[in-house]
C-alpha cells in the first residue's frame, strides 16, 4: 500500500530516519565508552527492537512488567524494569526471573522488605536516586536509606545489587543545550560524591536515561550506561527542549481534513486525543499546542509548516491553525502529517505503524488488564 | 477473580452506578419527549451497550466511520456518525449504508460535492452547527451556505436529509448548573430561529448531544433528539461543571502504589499517561490535576477523599497528593482508586472493563490502522 491511499488516521514511520536516530545514540555511546540499554516504551515493537538489536544492542529497558513479558517473549533476556518495583506483580517477577536476566528499581525500605518474602528467583536491583526531576527515587545525600537498602539487597537471598538508576526528566524543562548541559554539570557532580561513598561496593554503577541528556551532553563521568527512549523517534517537545530539529522526527499521525475554517484561519481534521494523547506543549511565544505541521513531499515529509500547528484537540476532532499563505494549500479530502507533542504516548495509543515504505508493522502490545 | 486481587492498573466499572446512570437518562428523553441516540465513544463496548438495549434504545451514536462498523457487526442497525463527513471513506460508507441505516454530519459544501461523487448506497446527511462551541458546523444564520447544502442534499441520488445536528461542546466551560442553563437558553433561542427557517423542510429535526445540558438542561424544546455519551460513566471533569456528584461516576482506575514520599505529601502510582492520557482539570482554586481519589470499600468505593487528587502524570508513573491525615492510611501494595479526568479517554485507553463483580468486560475496539 501507498501513502496516499491512507483514508483515516494513521501513524508513519520514516524508517530511514528512525535507523539514523538509532545508529546516532549506538555510536554516541560507544565514543564515549557508556553501555547502551534504550528503553523500549517508546515504540513498544519487537520488530523495531530488531533494527537495534542490529547495531550490537542486547539489553534494554522498560517501563512496566507487561511490556518485559512481551520483549522476554522476543528473544530480549537481559530486561532492566525502569519502575519503581510494584510488589502486588512479584509472582510475574519471578516467572520472569527464572526465563531472563530482570533487574528493577527499588527506593524504599519498606517495599523491599515486602519483596524480599515474596521472591524466589534472582533479580537485580538498581537503587533509584532522585537527581532534581522529584518524582521518585532517593537523593545522593540520603545516605542512612542507601545503606539501609544495601544491607537488605545483601542480605536477601535471591537480590543482587546492580547499582544506582536515575532519570533525569528535570532536563524536560530545558529550553536549549546549554540548559540541558547545565543540568548535567549537577547530576554528574551529585553523582561523582555517590561515587566516592560506595564504589567499593561489589555491583556498583551508574545508569541515566533521558533523551534531551543522552542526546545533549558530552561529558558523562561517572555515569556507565544510558537508557534513553524517546531518541528514536523524537517529537515536538524534544524540538522545544533543542534535542532535535524537525528534520529528526521518524514519525508523523497522518489525518484527514475533513473541514475549513479559513475565517478562523482553522482546518478541522481526523485526529483527536485518541490519537495524540493530550500533551500540550508551550513554545517560547506563548502559544500552547499538541504538535507541529510537516510539510508532505511524494515519500514522506519534510520539516516543518512555518506558523502552523495543532491548537485543540477533543476526542476525535483536530483543529489546526495555518496562516493565511498556507491554508489554502489544503482541501478537503487531503491529509495533513502532524509531527506529535510526544511520540511515545502517540505510538502507544496507535499500536501500528505505516512506514513510508508501505509496510505495516502491528506488533505493539496493548496496555489493558 | 475478585478486587482484591488486582495487581496492576485496571479500570473498574461499577455496573450498579452504570445502569443507573442509563436508566436516569433514558427516563428523562422519555419524559421530556425526546429521541434517544446515546453516544457509544465513551464505552465503546457492544456488551455495556446491550444495557442501553434493555432500556428499549434501537440507535446510537458513534465518533468514527470504523466505531460504526464495529457496532454495525453487533446488531446495531441505525448509526449517526457525528463526524464531519471524511470523503476518503467514502467506501467504507458505501459498505455501511448496504447493511445498515448511517448517518453523517455534513457542513461544507465542497465536502457534500465530492461525496456526491462517490456515495452508491442511501446515506442520511445531517446538517452540523455550531451553536457556539466554534469546532465545526455552521451558524444557525448562515442561511446561503445551509440553503445550498440542502439544495446539494436533495439533488443528490442517494442522499437523505435527517435534519440538523449540533455537539454544545462549550457547556464544558460551565462550573454550575445555572450556566449550563444559560447556555441552553441561548442554544435553544437560536435553534428556534432556525426551526422558524426549515421547519418545513423534509426530514427536518434537531440532534444535540452533550453530557453537561442533557443532563442539567430542562428545557429542550425546540430539541428532537439527544445524543449524549459520557453520562453512562461520568468523571472528575463532569463533577467540575457541575453534571454529576462523585458518587455518579461510574469507572475508577485502580492503581498500585509503588512509593510514598510523606514530606511531600505524594503518594507514587503505578498509573500514568497510557492510561489516563493527560486531560488536565483544574479546580475553583486553581489546583490542576488529573483526577481525584475515591474512598474504597468492601464492595468498590464510595465518594471522594477530600484533598486528594493525581498530581502529575508521566507515561506510566502517577502522583498522588494527599494531605497529612489521609496519606498514613496508606502502605506501599496498597491500590488507589481515581476517579479519571475523562472517562471517555481512559476508557479508550484501557480497552478493558474489570466490574466491581469480577466479570472481565474486554470488548471494546482499539484505534489503530
Amino acid at each position: 500500500m501507498d501513502l496516499k491511499n491512507l483514508n483515516s488516521p494513521t501513524l508513519i514511520l520514516d524508517v530511514d530516519i528512525c535507523k539514523l536516530n538509532i545508529k546516532r545514540m549506538t555510536t554516541k555511546a560507544r565514543k564515549k565508552g557508556l553501555k547502551f540499554r534504550p528503553h523500549f516504551k517508546t515504540h513498544q515493537s519487537a520488530h523495531i527492537a530488531e533494527w537495534i538489536r542490529q547495531e550490537g544492542v542486547e539489553s534494554c529497558t522498560v517501563s512496566s512488567v507487561k511490556m518485559a513479558g512481551y520483549f522476554a517473549s522476543h528473544g530480549w533476556n537481559d530486561i532492566l524494569i525502569a519502575f519503581p518495583v510494584n510488589i502486588r506483580e512479584a509472582e510475574k517477577l519471578n516467572e520472569l526471573g527464572n526465563k531472563i536476566k530482570i533487574q528493577v528499581l527499588v527506593y524504599s525500605v519498606e517495599a523491599l522488605k515486602l519483596l524480599s518474602q515474596k521472591v524466589d528467583t534472582p533479580i537485580g536491583l538498581k537503587i533509584e536516586l532522585d537527581l532534581g526531576n522529584h518524582r521518585s527515587g532517593l537523593e545522593v545525600n540520603q545516605h542512612d536509606e542507601i545503606n539501609e537498602l544495601l544491607r537488605l539487597i545483601e542480605s536477601g537471598t535471591n537480590f543482587e545489587f546492580t547499582g544506582f538508576y536515575a532519570h533525569a526528566g528535570h532536563t524536560y524543562a530545558a529550553r536549549s543545550k546549554a540548559e540541558v548541559i547545565e543540568i548535567y554539570d549537577d547530576i554528574t557532580s551529585q553523582l561523582k560524591s555517590l561515587k566516592a561513598q560506595y564504589a567499593h561496593e561489589p555491583g556498583f554503577s551508574i545508569t541515566i536515561g533521558d533523551t534531551p541528556g543522552c542526546t545533549l551532553a558530552e561529558d558523562f563521568e561517572p555515569i556507565e550506561e544510558i537508557s534513553p527512549g524517546n531518541f528514536i523517534f523524537y517529537d515536538s517537545m524534544q524540538v522545544n527542549i533543542g534535542s532535535c530539529s524537525f528534520e529528526d522526527i521518524a514519525v508523523v499521525v497522518a489525518c484527514p481534513v475533513v473541514g475549513k475554517n479559513p475565517d478562523r484561519n482553522e482546518l478541522l481534521i481526523h485526529g483527536g486525543a485518541v490519537h495524540f494523547s493530550k500533551e500540550i506543549l508551550k513554545d517560547e511565544d506563548g502559544t500552547e499546542h499538541f504538535g507541529k505541521l510537516a510539510i508532505p513531499t511524494e515519500s514522506g515529509w519534510e520539516g516543518q509548516f512555518p506558523g502552523t500547528y495543532l491548537k485543540a484537540i477533543s476526542q476525535e476532532h483536530g483543529i489546526v491553525h495555518f496562516p493565511n499563505d498556507i491554508i489554502n494549500r489544503f482541501h478537503i479530502g487531503d491529509m495533513v502529517y502532524i509531527y506529535p507533542a510526544h511520540s511515545c504516548l502517540t505510538a502507544n495509543l496507535m499500536k501500528s505503524y505505516f512506514t513510508t515504505g508501505g509496510e505495516v508493522i502491528a506488533d505493539g502490545p496493548a496496555i489493558s488488564i
